[in-house]
């Protein structure tokens, strides 16, 4: 049995690639999926496909036609989803992928410090399992294929 | 035909008041549900009804649950849902509660700054109408009205 | 007990007039709800609400978001819903809400000439009912009321 | 992981081929269903499987009944899908499973020159993206392989 | 509080009248809908409102559709479904509303006499309820209401 | 606004009736709907209803059906779903009720003695509030209606 | 691409052979699902597993239960399903089989003579595809497979 | 074909282990998932991965949480689910497993012996087959492949 796991997050940094490397050590059948991670392509895909835009907001709803069309598709493929909110970044969309997999009632992984409880408190509380790093997002992933 | 609206965003001012008096104003058969918005008894509504909680962190989740469970009843008897954002305060629970509404099929109004239209823009996408301020809202709410 | 009828069709005639009108003669429980009749309001609401836009395209889809937010809220108030097509405008937009409500499993009762049987096949097998004028679609109405 | 394309349009010529073609480039892991797209087959196929009908219309029903099983099986199997819209034909069954694909919430690419922008307003809003070209189109289905 | 009680079953004597008038007397709240009762009504409401069909087998076609969206509205408002079978008659349009009425989840109780045990097994299985006369299926409702 | 709420739980001794009291003494639109609870006549309802059954076991499922059909057609009803669970009974009934909601994303609140903690902690954490007293949801119930 | 067809019908003689044999010799990748075909057996069944049962009704009710077992897991994974209507038997099960598809939205193809078209009249509304013979049937499948 | 069969019942004692061995020798297509068979690994899981928590309710909300979460996904794989009832232990969370499965509408076999007929005469009612051994229950499900 495989599950297919969606991250969704902030795409300034490489914390994915610490989960899909711990997976592939800890050799558990995961597939993970998620966002263009290529922070300027996934601004920028909205004119590179569609041609240039009269403005910013513009230019930022044609990127966004194309991101969330990528999510929709590959978080319909999701077994689960884990969401990681850290201090940086205002993370909205975060919030839109995490609360959109609750209320489809995928099962959610909310990854988040303890110093964010407080303006996490709703989305924690509708998640159905809270840590505080990505290592323990895995460890209850992995919990899941022991017999 | 009477609609219900549920207003979501931060409750640390009256903007909600506001909304609800252009209404009244308008003579639209609109009825307004939402959060607590003393923002003291929403933090403190767990503990006051589940008594003393080990720590901050565990206070928040006790209140979470009473503030979710009103949110859950609530935008159930909702028609149509207007998230509010501002520049300040992370409003991750707003961006729960949009998300949440456009992922169950409410119609959902988004109003936001133009400043905020990149952090936002995911969102957006998924909102059936974004507009700058309250007053826009209203107007389409009042435009569903004419005959 | 009374029936909400969502008249999905073209703006350009009064066609639901005489439908209203037939009902009231006919003494039927029914209350009906439809787009924006008027056509030059329908087209100009996005920028008199969100203010002009950059070119026509953005124009329409101002419009759009807002003519669609109110037929999401009146369609979902209804029992069945009521399609005409005509010779007529491209009524593309006709052709979704009728399809919407085959989709939703809201009962659609389709008007069209015998003309249009062919452009329509597809369409008319989705739909509850095919008939060829308003006053056969009110007489269908009428039986449901009778004991 | 593989997607599976419904392709919905008129059926008069060869669109479909150079979508197909572009994604073998492409290498794109990408199986494309859509209707018959021999014009006249699909026409009679009503009277080649239940015998000649009475006239031309329960000869389009007829017709229409096995099409429609067609599309629902197989749109069933769609991951997303891409509906075109040209200047002729009056494409109807176009708009309607576009606006199937949509109200079942499933992902919607949108190609329809931008001449006609204005009789697609609503159903642009309602697709997750509008383009003006298949290869356009391509390009986005692309985008969601990307690491 | 009151209840919808759709009343499937044969149209060819009145013991839906017997079912009204014991929940009369015995003075529950409870709304009655049903299928047109008049038998030739029901068969000519096709051709009444389409017009002369081809066949007999199109103007059945015509009858259903119109007798089928009555039923769609009506089943829709109700809050539980009683389906009564009996010896005569192939009841096959019953055996269809009883299972829809299942199929979607509407709580279902099924009247049939104690002789029709084995045809309907299968159908006996997915009723909430089974029992041999109307007069049960009242006491059943009526219990119900009791406090 | 008003809200329906289901009770769930023993019949064994009158805890609804301090919840129904405590409710109108804080004036809350509330109304309540539950089982049947004279526990003799909810057990032989079905031997009432349907004659004598051959053993205990048929004698119970007859009941069963009768008691889940009113379960069924009034916690439909309700707008939120309260479960008390005691020490005595084994209350694999209220379990089902209780998961029932949860599962139909009807919100929960769970009263439990903090000494059942262990043996609920599966069905706690599925509901949107746990409290120890009645009283205690019963103030959770009339936040939802604070402004 | 491969489909899963339910076969639901009288289970007195070998129709569903000649489908699947006709299938094969048309090479349509397509697996068959249906009911146990062995009469004595589907009917013993309950008796079988369960031992013996008070009575008659008793008896039926424990074979339906597994029976019923046995057709919700087939016609979970069905794309589609046919069902098979002739002039014997009661066939209720069939009709039970047949709505219940139609309800869950599932594609259903109506097998039946010309002679049933007015019993059967609401069921073959209901239906994607009303044929007369297995023959039809099949080519209709094919028709889905062709380029 | 192959089904995914989720085993819940108490964790206590190596039933399931019974089930896999009469599968394996009946040479039966299944998969068998189920909750952690290791008590004390259940229990402690959410300490283990989340660390010490303030006291024995929050370490239970703490593994119920990793233990829900394995649940659900897991549960939501499965074709069919067995849950198993015996004389030890308070079984709520198998009763939640139960009534999820049932009103998730998934298939449902519940195993109990004939002593427990009174405490489980709802959920009874509600599953879709009632047995009182394992071996019962694999042979209603090697019955679904036979041909």
């Amino acid at each position: 049995m495989e599950l297919t796991v969606y991250l969704a997050g902030q795409i300034h940094d490489d914390w994915r690639e610490q989960i899909k490397s711990q997976a592939k050590d800890m050799n558990l059948p995961l597939t993970f999926v998620g966002p263009m991670e290529d922070h300027e392509r996934s601004d920028n895909i909205g004119e590179e496909i569609l041609g240039k835009q009269p403005n910013a907001i513009f230019k930022d709803e044609a990127a966004s036609s194309i991101n969330n069309l990528r999510t929709d598709i590959l978080m319909n493929k999701a077994d689960v989803v884990v969401a990681l909110f850290g201090e940086k970044y205002k993370q909205w969309n975060t919030a839109m992928d995490a609360a959109r997999a609750a209320a489809l009632h995928k099962p959610l992984i909310l990854i988040r410090p303890e110093a964010l409880h407080h303006p996490l408190k709703e989305l924690s509380s509708k998640a159905s399992l809270v840590v505080e790093t990505p290592q323990q997002a895995m460890q209850a992933l992995s919990y899941i294929f022991e017999s």
